[in-house]
């Protein structure tokens, strides 16, 4: 079997996620297999690295799918981006060893979440990034985004239709920029249950226009109680970014 | 009478451009009138630099109106911030000397067009730039580009129903830069036809494509033939981005 690893960008905004639900092919997941299908004569499955809830966005998503058909990667891509609708995009296509599985060889991923902080909204990236329209303050954030750094139990921060056992995860950074108008979470981690990151950004939000204490997140985090996080961030906000591999041998 | 200069940002996407039609209020010029009406009890007509087309942007427009309530900038800017749609902002708000003229004392307009030169889509941009495919030659665009600079009788790039009889004008500047995959047209001038831009953009696309040569624009534009200046790029690229007025005394 040949195996091809995709990489991919997509605007959320139109679809229920990445993760295909039945027959609904409002996914970017039944889009994507449905095009490949096309191309291959086969039925094929993709296996992304990360599911992306609805509205969110990808500026690095991968995904791999196994075929019988040798297809060049210049022929993929190529017939790809042209059954794909344009909010969906692939923007690299490599034949990989059999082996590679785009979720279970992913040990690192990183979002980014946008905020744009002006009084006004900004006409161009009102779909791809939440509006706060008071001051928040960056100092108190980076002060509360300390305290989710490290390894922790995030049962507080995954959301309550969340069936996983385990809601243990590392996070490695909570980078937080300002510039020109918008603030830039980025946060990277082993894993990311279900929500987790737009809760996070939710908490920090609340830090910042001084609603709660940068100090309160270790009790919050230690709660396990889903109530004390506070709001969740908008969906259109929020973008996949990278995702990193185990190098393969 | 009081005097106010507006400075507005917007997305054309859903609009039919600046200029207000009759009672249709599906224009940037009728969406502010209306907002501005209802801040001051008055009937309001506000007066705008430049007259952009359906579907195009504006990084910076600018106008003015006037008015017998005595208003302050912050509660203008607040008021009109909060009843326009989010794809209309306001950005700046400015009481002016009574003679300020937003149409009249414009003396320097910049339009920037933005190309997306990828075999795939770009999914954040789709709707803010223009997307061609096959690979801009840069060097023949530049080469291309010089020859709109001075002044010259612009008929063969005005619009068919332009009822102007003056089709003299003076391009200042006309730059080409590359970037991550965009290529940025900024074209300076001390005004501009309808659809004139579109146009010249549009011929120097067919000069980087290698369907017209850089030396045949010259006679392109003496011909005063509009047929001959190849397509005209979509509006979706097209942003009005900087207006300069004459110094007040």
């Amino acid at each position: 079997m040949n195996n091809y690893k995709l990489t991919i960008q997509y605007d959320g905004d139109r679809y229920k996620g990445w993760q295909r639900l039945g027959d609904s092919d409002n996914t970017i997941q039944g889009k994507i297999e449905k095009a490949i299908s096309v191309l291959t004569g086969e039925e094929i499955e993709i296996i992304g690295s990360s599911r992306t809830d609805a509205g969110v966005h990808a500026l690095m998503q991968v995904a791999n799918f196994k075929t019988r058909q040798e297809l060049t990667e210049e022929r993929i891509m190529s017939f790809l981006n042209h059954y794909l609708p344009p909010d969906i995009s692939i923007i690299r296509v490599e034949q990989v060893d059999e082996q590679f599985h785009a979720r279970f060889h992913a040990t690192d991923k990183t979002y980014l979440y946008k905020v744009w902080n002006r009084a006004y909204s900004h006409p161009f990236m009102r779909k791809y990034s939440m509006h706060v329209v008071k001051p928040l303050d960056i100092t108190r954030m980076r002060q509360g985004a300390v305290h989710f750094i490290g390894e922790h139990d995030f049962t507080a921060y995954a959301n309550a239709k969340s069936k996983k056992k385990d809601s243990v995860r590392t996070i490695h950074a909570l980078d937080i920029q300002e510039k020109d108008g918008f603030i830039e979470f980025r946060v990277s981690g082993n894993g990311f249950l279900y929500n987790m990151v737009r809760k996070m950004v939710g908490t920090l939000i609340a830090v910042g226009l001084g609603e709660k204490k940068a100090e309160e997140i270790p009790g919050i985090i230690l709660s396990k109680e889903r109530l004390q996080t506070g709001g969740m961030a908008e969906a259109e906000g929020l973008y996949l970014e990278e995702i990193r591999f185990k190098q393969q041998k």
